[in-house]
């Protein structure tokens, strides 16, 4: 609040005070400010439940009826927005170890009867078509702190490890990949292609292509930025714009590239348990019970390293010795189902895992062809319960054999500023591409993009 | 470099041990590898400049024929990557506090002759064609690092203070705050509107509507992230694709704004000048002169704060006292122009200053209407040697009034869920845009818009 008014005290700031040892009741009285969670009273006294987003946390507030607007307070609904002066009381003997007795409530904000929050649970679908209002639950207020808390974390990783982050293009004269379906931007919807720029221009579907000029000056650098896939999947899994985290390093190989891969999700990991651990405990118990174990798990030993070709050998094996997949002809040169790839994460390394050096032909142009001339230098990194998290590859830093895949692609056009890097000092390059989104249900337990995402945008769904 | 390869030590690394007091020649043999920024050679003995981009330091490479490539070696063109192993040699009485002394150069990626950054200066405009390669200049590694470290002082500004960072989308159903023409996002340009969302769809042109809902659920919010304006401008501050950060605080009026700008600002530029030496010095010798102590004076002192009202006045009291405007009919409800807003922070405040409290006609139908009935709760930013770096305001809380606005302004249709937010729960809240490339054009001196972007996009303007 402004200099004509008074400064409220956010209960995150009271947590603090009490965890660095204070004793709170010198802060008496106290200004708080935020909105009813819920409001329960008998003819003399109330309890408010209020929460100012500080936190997690509420803060129960007491109100007796010597309070001047008692009886106006107890019809104070779920959502109202309130301030309350009043003192600190000490309740070590309860489950939050204090609470506020009001002096004063001031109803600064009143909610009228279509307000689509209830005290009752509801259910996450519900939820997804109200969007604007979520935030208020439980759920979502602990969702998308750790988003942003894991956001952070992202950041402080690479720029702490010395790599610069570049804000690569959204829109793009190139395909890219040619990794999905691209939206096409437009103003003048008689003219898309000599429209605002000139020439045909499409959202990206990945900053790779882009930020591999900037490894090749800067050394290390990251892309942290929306893309965009106009695929008509509706899937819990796929979204039409979400984050994509991408790395990439010169003088970097495929094991290089491996060890930062596994380097960065430890991280995170372990920086959302330190810094987020109300909301982990909450995911925890209501969301996805044993999601602090899985994470753990991950966190306590190093991720196993094994190739394409022996993965095929134990999945032959396994269906050898009568283990049923849902597809279950295994051959050298297919592209792994999730069944598969969680076969091995989950039955046979029992914890995460990279699976490299992939037949070329399943794998993008831009990849390093190994000695044997029939795989790749490309590592997925999988998961337990989850399946394929990050991908990776060195990349094909040999002119000639770049341009002849590039042109049997059918991709070489307009990408000449990429094939150049080759002939331009070019050296042994590598990176790889995490999905923001799906990072984020993987540590929260959250089973659908559509609820780690602020406003989902998927096929056939754009509100708001 | 990977299990089989052998670790480069950075030019980043070196300079750390250095400032910590280590002795480096302890570190002998090294082994270094970058891109060759200068070679120079007589029949015995060379120097290669060499940078890594692990800093704006490039580091001194002395070999001499006793080399077994020193024929080769001396051939060696700016743009090739290299490899070298040597000894460090102090040397205190240079310019550079130490050298290597080349024991073995190896050639990993050879430059073509079309390689087009060439050793002598090259300008701007020139390099603007080039944005894959101008980034191994000084200027533009400065440039990026700075951009890559801002962003960072960004994020540790607003989450040390408690706001949480929310991913706004891209892709969106209204046009936000009609601030300007929009991009339309389509697959099918036969149906744009029916299309892949089945209703019209845009690139969005800021992120505040989307924020919103989110201070009034976390109290404090930001977004940081790209926007669009599909405006035909051709100046050096325009691009059609930019970055926004836009703080939202719930429970903050114009003056807690201010506050919090003024601290932002403060914040960005004491970060760069901390972490960024090198690279600020640079701009300051060679781009911009003048711009640390522009900086400098910028962090000073409090910023002044001034009603558009005063701000008139003042200006009138000019031009009676002889001041030439190009436009010098001033009168109240007039929009200032760039020559009157530097008129008063350059010439009247000497210093950046807040104009405040503007005719409500010409400010946006989201802003707070004050008690006069004439004029909205916003604060403009303006610094000498620029105008306007910041714009705020706190928000419009009245349900009717809003209404009745966004009615007036025929943007009611669609925007239920924002006008909602005024009776759900409501209070007073604020927030400012801050945009990221001009804020980085401000603390760098660099003057185009177009060079402080990895990859602009312009109108017309579309490359890679």
């Amino acid at each position: 609040m402004g200099a004509m008014q008074e400064k409220a005290i956010t209960i995150q700031k009271l947590f603090d005070l009490l965890k660095s040892g204070e004793d709170l009741t010198k802060k008496n009285p106290v200004f708080i400010e935020g909105w009813v969670r819920t409001n329960r009273s008998s003819k003399s006294i109330g309890f408010i439940e209020v929460n100012d987003g500080s936190c997690f946390k509420c803060i129960q507030v007491v109100y007796e009826d010597k309070l001047a607007n008692f009886a106006d307070a107890t019809h104070y609904l779920t959502g109202a927005c309130i301030a309350v002066r009043g003192e600190i009381v000490m309740t070590p003997e309860m489950k939050q170890p204090f609470e506020i007795h009001a002096s004063e409530i001031i109803l600064l904000g009143d909610v009228a009867e279509d307000y689509p929050l209830q005290k009752k649970r509801m259910s996450l679908e519900y939820l997804r078509e109200i969007a604007t209002m979520r935030p208020r639950t439980n759920t979502f207020n602990a969702l998308y702190r750790v988003r942003s808390t894991l956001a952070l974390a992202i950041h402080e990783f690479f720029q702490s490890n010395g790599f610069v982050y570049v804000h690569t293009p959204e829109i793009t004269a190139n395909d890219a990949e040619g990794a999905g379906q691209t939206f096409t931007v437009i103003t003048d919807a008689k003219d898309p292609i000599k429209d605002f720029y000139g020439t045909k221009s499409s959202l990206t579907v990945s900053g790779q292509l882009h930020v591999e000029p900037f490894a090749l000056a800067f050394g290390k650098v990251y892309t942290f930025g929306p893309t965009f896939r106009a695929e008509k999947s509706n899937t819990p899994r796929h979204a039409s714009e979400f984050w994509m985290i991408e790395p990439e390093m010169a003088f970097a190989d495929l094991q290089d590239d491996m060890d930062v891969m596994e380097a960065s999700i430890k991280f995170s990991i372990n920086y959302i348990l330190e810094h987020c651990p109300d909301e982990m405990a909450f995911f925890d118990k209501f969301i996805a019970p044993g999601t602090i174990e899985k994470l753990n798990a991950v966190l306590a030993k190093p991720f196993v390293r094994m190739t394409y070709t022996e993965g095929i050998k134990i999945l032959q094996e396994a269906v050898k010795n009568g283990h049923k997949f849902d597809y279950s002809k295994i051959e050298w040169g297919m592209d792994l189902q999730s069944e598969h790839e969680r076969y091995l994460t989950e039955e046979v390394v029992k914890g995460p895992m990279f699976l490299t050096d992939y037949p070329k032909e399943i794998k993008a142009f831009y990849m390093k062809e190994n000695a044997d001339g029939k795989t790749v230098a490309a590592a997925d990194c999988l998961v337990p319960g989850e399946g394929e998290i990050i991908g990776g590859s060195q990349r094909e830093d040999n002119y000639d054999v770049l341009k002849a895949k590039m042109e049997k692609a059918g991709n070489d056009k307009g990408l000449e500023w990429y094939l150049n890097l080759r002939k331009w000092g070019g050296c042994v390059h590598s990176g790889f591409g995490i999905g923001f989104d799906r990072l984020l249900m993987y540590i929260t337990g959250v089973a659908n993009i559509r609820d780690t995402e602020p406003y989902p945008r998927t096929f056939g769904n754009l509100k708001y």
